[in-house]
């Protein structure tokens, strides 16, 4: 199996971080993917006359940011994701680099729970933040299931 | 601008719902805008070997539905995310048929926001639920909006 960091990797402050530059094809294919077509995000003209001035990112597409650097860095594969909240604080426009951001802030030994706060950032402004958990993989249960399956 | 409800239009118990039956194709464009290839999400021969037995989706393609339904229909376009809890209780499946929901479960006139009870739903039972609170367009302020701009 792919494996991510276990329980016993991680240690409250640690972090990891991932970057993006919100292109015109992640806006419409997050689009495709959700079926969230509105105008807003899709079509420059429309979106011009609205309280944003321009084109901007479905809000949702931070969380798929977010989802990604914890599925892939922070724990990592193996981990399975309990929960997440998101405070959509300002809006992501195309050609926008995203810093992506997690930091461990809490570990919950017994239920092999971590806490995580997350953000993602735009010229050092927070443009979504919140707070996930993730369920991190236990490093002896592991080597058992390993030992048993060899 | 094209406009969906007003904050004067919804009532705590109102809902609205839709329907997604997950395809191939929606964790292949999930994986490429969000970046994230594990592939528990996109190898079935690597995913068997895995606690979950098989393929599934994303958790955060259960947000991107819930954010669609909000931003679609209830309160649809002219409304504003202001944040989203997401706890995710049960795999999602290629095939698999998600009901959407969301539910209007409070509403605070004097800051405009609507609290929503969201989830999406496998065969009756609870895959990812949580819940949104999202900012509504007051319609005497559009109106004066459309004056403004006549």
């Amino acid at each position: 199996m792919i494996q991510g960091l276990y329980l016993e990797d991680l240690t409250v402050g640690q972090s990891a971080e991932a970057v993006h530059v919100v292109q015109d094809a992640d806006i419409v294919g997050f689009a495709e993917v959700s079926g969230d077509n509105n105008p807003l995000h899709l079509d420059e003209a429309y979106a011009a006359t609205t309280p944003f001035r321009g084109r901007i990112a479905h809000g949702m597409l931070a969380g798929a940011y977010i989802s990604a650097l914890l599925a892939g860095k922070l724990p990592g594969p193996g981990s399975i994701y309990v929960s997440q909240k998101l405070n959509f604080k300002r809006p992501i426009r195309i050609g926008d680099e995203v810093t992506v951001r997690a930091t461990v802030t809490a570990i919950d030994e017994r239920q092999a729970h971590v806490t995580l706060a997350t953000a993602c950032l735009v010229k050092g402004k927070v443009a979504v933040d919140g707070e996930a958990v993730v369920n991190a993989p236990r490093r002896a249960r592991a080597e058992r299931a390993r030992a048993g399956a060899a």
